[in-house]
C-alpha cells in the first residue's frame, strides 16, 4: 500500500484489477464472471448484495443468529423488502427445518457463514440447497470465513457472496470482495426499478471492472494494491493449507482456553477456529483484562457484543496473525493478566 | 499508510479520528459537529449527502453543468426525490436566475463547486443564499475544490458539503470527507422514513465518530492514517497559501497552454486552476498524445468526458503535484510530444 499511486484508468492499474478478479475467483471457489471488490468495507459488501437483488415488496428470508444477521435484516428492510426473520439462539446455528416453512415466494435467502459476534459457524450446504429448490437466491456473508474456512461458492450453489479484507485475508479494512452468480446477474438485469444505491450499482460497477472500462467512481488504488498482495499470499500458501492452519491453531487455542477456565459461547460442533467468543472465568472483569492485554502486551481482543457485552472476549486468530508463535504469545499474555 | 494497523476501537485510533475531525473542520471552514470521513470515495460522499437528506417525494433542485451534476441528479432520483434539473451549457456556470423559479417547495438545492469534467468553477455564494432564502438546504460537491480553492462552508451557508481525498488533499482515493450543518442534522432527525442506505446512515455513523463510539462498521484504518497525514500537511502549509499556490501555478499553466495552441473549455472567469479541460491544437490526436505523455514521461492526464470525449485533455494540478517544477516538467513534456 505504500507503492506510488497509479491512475484508476492507467493500463498498469487495469492489469492489476484483472489479476485481483482472477485471484478473488480462486479464493471464492467460483467461476462467476461478476467477481470484484466493492469500494467500502465488508458492510458495504452486504449492502451491495442486498440492494442489487431486492426490489420493494420482494420477500427476503433472513437468518439471524447474531449482530451480523440483524444487520442483514435491517439492510433488507431499507430496500423495501418484506423480511421474514428466522432466529436462532445466539451461539447456535440456524436449522433448515426453521427456514423451510418461510420459503414460499421468497426471492432471497440470506445468512451469515461465520458470525463474528458469537463465534458460530453456520453450515451452508443444506440451507443453500433448500433455498435453491424453492427458487430463491442464496446470499452468504463470508466476511470472517473467506480464506479461514472452506467457502465453496459454486459447489454450494451460493448466488451472492461477500467478504471483507481485514479478516482472514489479512489486508487492512477498506474493500469488500463480492461475487454474483449468472443467475443473480440475470435477476438484476430483470429489475423493474433502479438499484437504490448509485455507488453500489453492480451493473455500473461491472462496466468498469469488465472489459469496457467505463468510468464509474475512482477506485481506491492503494487498497487494491493491498488486496492484490494479500490474495497473492493467500494463494501462494494454498487455500487448503490455510484452512488447515486455522483449524489446527484454533483447536490449540480453544483447548488451552478451556484449561484456563474460559467458556466457549458457540455451541460445540459449530465453533469457528478463527474467532472464538469466550466468557471469562468466574469473577473476572472482561473489559479491564482486555485493556490489560492491550496496555501490557499490545494485543487487542474484541469485547462482547449483544448478550455477550461486558462479560466476554472475542479473540481473532485470522490470516497472518494465526501462527504458532502468536498463539503461544497470546496464551502467555492471558496467563499473565489472569495472574 | 504503511503504519502498522490499529484496531478500529483502539484508544490510539480513536484519538487519531478526533484529530481528523478537527482538521476536517478547519479544511471545510466550519464549526459543524457532524464532520467526518465516509468510508468510500467521493461518490460515496455524494450519496451520503443525498440519501440522508432526501425522502421519497421530496423536491431536489439539481444543477447540472457536467458529468458530476448528472450524477447528483441520478443519485437524487434513486432516493425517490422529485428532481428539478437546472442545466448550464458545459463549461459555463449555473445562473441564479435559472434556479430561482424552481425553488418553491424544494427541500434541497444541490450543485458542484468544481466540475471535474469541464474545468468550470461554480460561484457558490449567490446560489446558496437564494436557496436558503427559499428554505432549502444547500448541498455542495467540493470533491475537486477542497484545499485547492476557497471552500467556506459556514460563511457561504452550505448545509452539506462533501469531498474526496485524492484531489487537492493529495491522499490516495478511498475516503470522502463530509460535513453536515446543525440544520441538516435536524432535518435528518425529523425524517419519517429510514435512510435507505445502512452503510451511509449519518445518524449511525456519528454515534461511532462521536463520543459514544458505538460500533457501526470497521473503519478503513490505513486510509484514515493517510487522511490524517494529508490534512496535517495541508494545514501546515495553510489553506490561504495553498489556495494561492494553486491559483498562481494554474495561471502559469493556462497561459503556456494558450501559447501552445490549446483552447480552454471552461468559460473565462470561471476556470479552475487545478483542473484544466483543454481542446488540443487543430489536427492533434488527444488520446494518442495522452498515451505518449504516459509512456514517455510517466505523466497521466485525463481524457475528455461527455462532449469533450476524444478531443480533449483534463490536466490536474492538485495538491502535492501543483508545484513549479511539476508544471515546468509537464510543459516540457507537452512540447516534446507535440513536436
Amino acid at each position: 500500500m505504500s507503492r506510488p499511486l497509479l491512475g484508476h484508468l492507467d493500463p498498469d492499474f487495469l492489469s492489476l484489477m484483472d489479476e485481483v478478479r482472477t485471484m478473488l475467483r480462486q479464493a471464492f471457489r467460483t467461476s462467476n464472471e461478476t467477481t470484484f471488490a466493492v469500494s467500502g468495507t465488508g458492510s458495504a459488501g452486504m449492502e451491495a448484495a442486498l440492494v442489487n437483488l431486492l426490489e420493494p415488496g420482494d420477500v427476503a428470508v433472513v437468518g439471524i443468529a447474531g449482530v451480523f444477521g440483524e444487520r442483514m435484516a435491517d439492510v433488507a428492510r431499507r430496500c423495501g423488502a418484506q423480511v421474514r426473520e428466522v432466529r436462532a439462539e445466539w451461539g447456535a446455528p440456524l436449522e433448515p427445518a426453521q427456514v423451510e416453512p418461510l420459503l414460499e415466494g421468497a426471492k432471497v435467502v440470506s445468512f451469515v457463514h461465520a458470525e463474528t459476534s458469537t463465534g458460530m459457524r453456520q453450515p451452508v450446504e443444506a440451507l443453500s440447497a433448500m433455498a435453491r429448490d424453492a427458487g430463491a437466491m442464496v446470499v452468504l456473508d463470508a466476511v470472517t470465513s473467506l480464506a479461514g474456512l472452506p467457502v465453496e461458492v459454486d459447489a454450494w450453489g451460493v448466488d451472492v457472496c461477500y467478504s471483507g479484507t481485514q479478516k482472514c485475508l489479512s489486508v487492512p479494512p477498506g474493500l469488500a470482495p463480492v461475487t454474483f452468480s449468472p443467475r443473480a446477474v440475470e435477476a438484476i438485469a430483470a429489475r423493474t426499478t433502479p438499484v437504490q444505491s448509485w455507488y453500489l450499482d453492480v451493473s455500473m460497477l461491472t462496466r468498469y471492472w469488465g472489459s469496457e472500462r467505463v468510468y464509474h467512481h475512482t477506485a481506491p488504488i492503494s487498497m487494491l494494491f493491498g488486496l492484490h498482495e494479500g490474495l497473492r499470499l493467500v494463494l501462494d500458501e494454498g487455500l487448503e493449507t490455510r484452512w488447515a492452519r486455522h483449524g489446527r491453531l484454533g483447536a490449540v487455542l480453544s483447548k488451552e482456553l478451556d484449561a484456563l477456565g474460559f467458556e466457549q459461547f458457540a455451541r460445540e460442533g459449530f465453533r469457528l477456529p478463527q474467532l472464538q467468543a469466550v466468557r471469562l472465568p468466574e469473577g473476572r472483569d472482561a473489559d479491564a483484562l482486555r485493556r490489560a492485554l492491550l496496555d501490557r502486551f499490545d494485543i487487542e481482543v474484541g469485547g462482547g457484543l449483544g448478550p455477550l457485552a461486558g462479560n466476554a472476549w472475542r479473540i481473532g486468530l485470522m490470516g497472518e496473525s494465526c501462527h504458532e508463535d502468536a498463539v503461544e504469545f497470546l496464551l502467555e499474555a492471558i496467563r499473565e493478566v489472569l495472574d
